[in-house]
């Protein structure tokens, strides 16, 4: 009979398929007693050498499928390897306790594990995932039963896994596997986003009901919906290989968009940018038709480490980004630092409403010190492509003003010290504030374009934490109160001829897409995935009509009202 | 040679006079063995009566001194001699330890205390304040050194002292004790808000500097800069008594206000209100000539206890209010609990960010069982006076759409049941959320007023806490985005016929009033000490010249200019 599970929907996609199933329960090694310790070091040293070898294969076939900075995280996995403490406590313990080598390691890398997810570090949970990883295949080695290498797959299946390793999911060959499905997980986990970033389906935290699925079993995924089926029935197979088929010709329809330019069925051009938050981002920005970068986060270039990213690296990163998107605008945002996000080797204090505390700019004009790295790194970077720098969290316009102040210093420094900068960048601001956006006139003086952070800017608007599920009520895109401030800055930036985007997740909203064009938005900027369909959106848009639709909508008394209103609309247009 | 100390100015005034040094040391009593425990149980049964005896006689002078709330504290002592935890600890210490009472006391009262301030709470903060008190004025009984009883002082004198216990404070005998100073303490302590409401001069936190303030010496305070001067200089002397004079004839001239009417120069009339949190503050905003109760914060109802307050207590406090101010206007808020306000026996869910969280109406909208008692004690308090309702942390319309219900069903209910509930009681809102603002025209047909709640509206606008020094530049009451908010709040009001007030800090901030004036608004609330000063400022001023050049403030570029504006037109004023 068919058994029927459910998970996280990771990375979009149907997929049909056999069931490759790696084992989901960690091996646990029993404890012996050895005659002589000497030879259980030697034992420990050969597996070790070995599962180097193996680490630098897939290192380098890792940097050639995915390129250099997914590699990188073998490196990590090669020095974990030359870590003394780690391999040195294990052979004190095979010398001292005469005990087997699997389980000296594997008892001396628990320890270590535990001690650093103890620490409640984000960093510090992806190095205990990598010290297990590098372990159980050392462990794997010592026992005879080394890591299955992904990369030899080579019939169609679908992975079904616990959890899959960096070292996995780097691997997998995509000629053969269809997707796969793992035990635990959540959609930012490490396997969600590598299978966004590899384009294949993946249904993440499926429980332990994934443990009975045998080896070789036929497997449905639908990880649109996070649904999954064994052993499905000829019917149930027919309606999956139906929706497979729909969702692949619809997404070619979508893939038709990719090469159009974005304009309403009147002729109202404006631009669609893609967010990317990772250099791999790119790519897939690229891919989907996107025309700009419209909001570049650098956060990742300053989490999941220890300390602060060198000028250099930065620089290295803005440099691979214009150069990949070749002329086409990138607006790169300075550091957007506390609020929910922490980098904890600043040290820096616990805020009793971290939403409302020295977030982004606020930080950065406090600390030139890591400020001014970034400016000079955008800077430098800045005469290979097209970058527009922007700040966040702008309240009054004097952050603004210093800002600029700032970056006028060093670029003056690098000029005069011989360093080629571009001529003419522009420099915005994210209107997230409602200051901001009530004031966006004052701001339209001194900023060369706008991009509303609609995600914050209603969080602020309704003096509601997104991110508290009692209040997420309250997080109201279309109410009339959000669509009037943005009226107002699209107004304003008009006004002095300066041009506005939307990089919230509104800008990617079917239903707001209306709106936001009636209103004159310049600039869409939204998640690579969201392009195409907004384009789509667009292209069946009458701009003249939603000029005038968008203003009675901000009349309406609230966030329903206008949602039944934009959809009456629309529904009248289709059946038109 | 003088010596200068510094603290707090808890309470403002100028007072001139010899000191009386309480003990600023804590008196630790000595453990020693005694032969008959016994004797030593029936010595601290005794000095329990006497302090009983004591006790009662504070409670009845406080009673007809300073009225029944205030004097409830000490049923609160009564209750801890009463409470068997305490004494039966003690005693079965001075049974099986054969210690003598003194010890066995203190050192069972340490135990509580200690317990209760481990738990971090303010109500359990309070209740060791009480049993340190009850205790120590024990321990003094029973080692023949009783606490000075500081309504028997009959010379002019400035206290000084570690801290004062609230048996202390409601003790004072006024006719002597021109002032007080002590150790320790903030501005919020027990001591500072007692020298408030008694009105006389304090400094608290002055530290430990005071213990050396020998008794009898001649003492200057300035409680209104916070600075103290021991065996000042004839000079010094001579100072002092001037800014004293100074001091006390620009209050004589200001009470000259208290009388008037509310007017610009002009003839504009406007009301000058109060805003208050406690029952015996009403007394103190009639005394300071406050035309209308503007904000009755009634979470005083809710806090420093470990239960709800029932709907007949609440009945209670509303009426006495009403009936107080005697047909004057009375705007009761509903309970505004969340935020920074924290409600332990309500065990409710930490928040990471309580400022964007489940506050206020928010809150009660949830939980009907705690709002409808409410609702239920307004509508039948309204009979006893000119009622008003006011909602707080409004952000959408639907919430002012489902609280209205709520009330008209409590009212139906009462009605039905035959008590008198008043036929019209106006229901309005705060506005403090920027949507609310930002839509004042689409709330103005729901609400009868509005008022304006500025600290919480900036600390949205500028999305930033205003509890938080780190980002504290950003609270900018003047800046245009929070004027031009409240401009349109005022003009929304007055075109649906509707009245809007401002019961935030800056109703009462004079550098504010010119331009909260000049908009147009039609109420101002504030802390009944501003009352005076604002109707004095407002009397000085054109209504007509500052709707022109309240509308110029609002194009500058920001806060710094706009105060600068202000100034300088009131400095013109002046020369004219």
């Amino acid at each position: 009979m068919t058994k029927q599970l459910a998970g996280i929907a990771a990375s979009p996609g149907i997929a049909i398929a056999r069931a490759v199933v790696l084992n989901a329960e960690e091996y646990v090694p029993v404890r012996t007693t050895v005659a002589q310790p000497e030879r259980e070091t030697a034992r420990l040293q050969a597996a070790i050498g070995q599962a180097r070898a193996e680490i630098e294969r897939i290192r380098a076939a890792t940097e050639e499928k995915l390129g250099a900075e997914k590699a990188a995280i073998f490196e990590g996995h090669l020095l974990i390897l030359e870590d003394p403490d780690l391999i040195e406590t294990a052979e004190s313990r095979i010398r001292e306790e005469a005990v087997n080598a699997e389980y000296a390691l594997y008892e001396t890398a628990q320890t270590f594990v535990e001690a650093l997810l103890a620490l409640d570090d984000e960093t510090l949970r992806e190095r205990a995932a990598d010290v297990r990883d590098i372990c159980g295949r050392i462990v794997g080695i010592l026992r005879g039963a080394p890591k299955r290498d992904l990369s030899l797959l080579s019939d169609e299946c679908i992975v079904v896994a616990g959890d899959l390793a960096p070292s996995d999911t780097a691997g997998l060959n995509l000629e053969a596997v269809r997707g796969f499905v793992t035990e635990v997980g959540s959609r930012t986990s490490h396997s969600a986003i590598m299978a966004r970033s590899l384009d294949i389906p993946a249904i993440v935290g499926a429980g332990p009901g994934i443990r009975d699925i045998p080896d070789g079993a036929l497997v449905a995924m639908d990880a649109v919906e996070g649904l999954l089926l064994i052993d499905p029935s000829p019917e149930e197979l027919a309606a999956y290989a139906d929706k497979k088929e729909k969702y692949e010709r619809r997404r070619d329809e979508l893939r038709a968009w990719a090469s159009r330019p974005t304009a309403s069925a009147d002729g109202r051009r404006v631009e669609i940018a893609a967010n990317i938050g990772q250099l791999e981002d790119v790519q897939k920005a690229l891919d989907n038709g996107a025309e700009a970068i419209g909001l570049f986060r650098t956060e990742f270039l300053y989490m999941g480490r220890d300390r602060l990213p060198t000028e250099e690296e930065q620089f290295r990163s803005y440099k691979y980004v214009l150069e990949k998107m070749a002329g086409k605008p990138v607006v790169i945002r300075t550091l957007d630092v506390g609020g929910d996000k922490e980098l904890p080797y600043l040290g820096l204090p616990r805020e009793s409403n971290p939403f409302l505390g020295r977030r982004a700019l606020r930080f950065c004009l406090s600390r030139p010190d890591v400020f001014r790295p970034q400016l000079r790194a955008l800077l430098r970077a800045s005469r290979f492509g097209n970058l527009k720098i922007m700040f966040p969290m702008v309240a009054v316009l004097e952050e603004l003003v210093e800002a600029k102040r700032l970056l006028e210093e060093e670029k003056q420094a690098l000029v005069s010290s011989g360093v080629e900068v571009a001529d003419r960048i522009e420099v915005g601001i994210m209107i997230e504030i409602p200051s901001a956006a009530v004031s966006a006139d004052l701001f339209a003086e001194e900023a060369d374009f706008f991009s509303i952070g609609t995600n914050d800017l209603i969080q602020y608007t309704m003096a509601a934490d997104r991110m508290n599920e009692t209040v997420s009520y309250l997080y109201q895109p279309y109410h009339p109160s959000v669509l009037r401030l943005i009226r107002h800055v699209i107004d304003a930036a008009h006004a002095a001829g300066k041009w506005v985007g939307v990089c919230g997740e509104m800008a990617g909203d079917l239903t707001a897409v209306p709106l936001l064009l009636g209103l004159g938005l310049d600039e869409f900027s939204m998640s690579a995935g969201s392009v195409l369909p907004a384009r789509e959106r667009i292209g069946s848009l009458s701009h003249r009509d939603w000029q005038t639709l968008s203003k009675q909508a901000l009349t309406l008394s609230g966030s329903e009202e206008v949602q039944s209103f934009v959809q009456a609309r629309m529904e009248g247009r289709q059946d038109a």
